[in-house]
């Protein structure tokens, strides 16, 4: 493939979305009657149905992994640059899967649905669910779509989560687990930059305990907040010094309160933005999920006792600069999996970039990904 | 006094309030017309009033560094453990000042004083401070109190700043410089972490513009988000991991918003006590006193230059698991008091406890900075 790849995209693509009525119990003893998934494909199921790759998104992302709208052509898919023709999960010889985790707020069910109980959005009320919920919920869109047996699964961060709970919840329906950036649970350290950007959105008088969508506003000051601290994690501290350092927007100090260094700037906006488009009670909800996800609570703390009903192959995959789940959190997994006697690849890439380095158009690690997914295309005889 | 040391408080204590009525420039541009600083002392001003170290404040703390009150026996000085009879900063030997800042809460002249102009509090009115004019707020105390030359000023993180400022400011006036968890300037991480902090705070619907005093009312809510924060970048990981970990405080998941972890519990009620007592405006302009400290600035970016003027010798201290001013930060500086051939000592404490550790009794740290007291009290002829 070396120096003669063409990339491109997927082009146009439409979600659509997935109804299941069957009742759902969730890991917190709640059950919710029915709900819908919003969900995108790209490429073609084969006739045997083996060529499935699921995608899993992290904290703030979608159903919309590649490609673009029609109607909305600057609207890209978050992981485009790893999935499309060409591309290091190549769209030619796999079939891609990109689900709106419950709970979100980009068309599947969630806190800004309307709850049947009430007629109204649920709200507060709508249940705190977990990377095992979510891992039924995406096993059930499977079966819709008849697909027994996922080629991988795949993500990075919380998507990578995502991919180690398949492994141990239907270890016969997963091949291969693409495990990027990720941890085996959440550091007292991140569980602390979780609450504060929880006390941010909780704490906003527009929150309304939850309901603020029947008054009509939302917590845009707490949201904004929660994102700039959520912010400052997913880059290294050497990615901020290069990017921005101790830069000034105006070229001298105003001694005031506005903007006066670029980063500054940089983390209103990111608030800014953020808060336009996301759903408060679904950002509590995801962070509720991180801070919940440890395989090996339940085996007394022993990762590799909860690693032992897995069966696929593991490429994992951590980024020096990461100081979110750094590469030790990677490693923490690798050495489960090894205790296991599993089938597993493990790659530290070098990058400046932080945790966000998972997203980023990096050579070696696209390479690395394009390889790992060769392997799999040949495992399947493709 | 290996062995034999006799560590003593030095006991009730009483503050005091110098008055200053001549006009302050501050490196804003802004004229204060007069102020007034809380401060302390403890032990003895020799004859010839050498024996003087001023003990400079960081972002939360105030001039009430050793002792107890009184009528408050449980209100220690934060830095109690270091200051006293037979302590490190030996009260038998030095006479040691505290003073709260310009702008502080604790007594001193800031946000919450009466504007003169006005009559009302100063709120947002209230002018920017740097550390330089910290530094020249406490010459003008050493004047009032008739010292010429400290025999050392001393400080951790931005206490360690105006020690630095010190030595550059007023080279003849400074024996010895105590710089203790510091950095030269802040990185873009470390702005961004206050500039969170500031946008809970100014965005809190309490604040009022900074004018809340007359609203009889307090952005708690954002200082509380803002301590939380802060208090972070204070623990290190580890820090956190050993003294919180994953442990759930009912042990079990509630699957709700209360806080389910010890972690969520404790930077809860950190943030609780801090908007009890501390002043939202002060903490804003405090975080824009450590965003501004950068002594390399007018100079090009070079440290080596800024600090030529320094004839001070110096006592500079690093923490292994700091990582909001990391040993790195203060190898800079050292770097370039070699450049210019300064008396400097340096040492890395091997401590788990990340940038706190400079407020913390660990034996090493303190024996270290004994024995450069030591040093003085001889260089002192004491």
């Amino acid at each position: 493939m070396d120096g003669t790849t063409n990339k491109q995209s997927v082009g146009a693509v439409t979600p659509r979305s997935a109804r299941f009525d069957e009742p759902l119990r969730l890991k917190s003893g709640v059950t919710l009657g029915g709900y819908e998934l919003a969900c995108e494909t790209y490429g073609t199921l084969n006739a045997d149905k083996s060529n499935a790759v699921l995608v899993c998104h992290a904290l703030n992302a979608s159903h919309h992994v590649a490609g673009y709208y029609a109607d909305d052509p600057k609207n890209v898919g978050w992981w485009d640059n790893m999935i499309g023709p060409g591309k290091p999960l190549d769209t030619n010889r796999f079939y891609v899967i990109g689900v709106n985790n419950l709970g979100g707020c980009f068309g599947s069910t969630g806190p800004h649905s309307i709850n049947p109980a009430t007629g109204r959005p649920w709200g507060a009320d709508f249940p705190v669910v977990t990377v095992e919920d979510w891992v039924t919920t995406q096993a059930r869109l499977a079966d819709q779509l008849g697909i027994q047996r996922f080629a991988a699964v795949m993500g990075g961060s919380l998507g990578a989560m995502q991919a180690l709970a398949w492994t141990i919840q239907y270890p016969e329906r997963i091949g291969h687990a693409l495990v990027i950036a990720c941890a085996p649970n959440l550091s007292a350290q991140n569980i602390a930059f979780n609450e504060v950007a929880r006390q941010a959105i909780i704490t906003d008088p527009d929150f309304h305990g939850g309901h603020y969508y029947e008054h009509n506003t939302r917590p845009t000051r707490g949201l904004r907040v929660a994102r700039m601290v959520g912010h400052i994690t997913y880059l290294s501290d050497d990615e901020m010094a290069s990017k921005f350092g101790r830069q000034l927007r105006h070229g001298r100090l105003n001694y005031t309160f506005d903007a006066e260094f670029e980063i500054e700037s940089y983390l209103r906006h990111q608030g800014n933005k953020f808060s336009d488009y996301f759903d408060a009670n679904t950002y509590l909800r995801i962070t509720k999920v991180l801070d919940y996800f440890d395989p090996a609570a339940e085996h007394g703390g022993n990762l590799s006792l909860a690693l032992e009903p897995a069966t696929a192959s593991f490429l994992v995959v951590s980024f020096t600069t990461d100081w979110r789940f750094s590469p030790e959190r990677s490693r923490e997994i690798v050495k489960a999996l090894l205790d296991n006697r599993r089938d597993v690849t493990y790659a530290e890439i070098d990058a400046p970039h932080g945790h966000d380095a998972f997203l980023l158009d990096d050579a070696r690690y696209h390479r690395l990904v394009a390889a790992y997914f060769d392997r799999i295309s040949k495992d399947l005889g493709a």
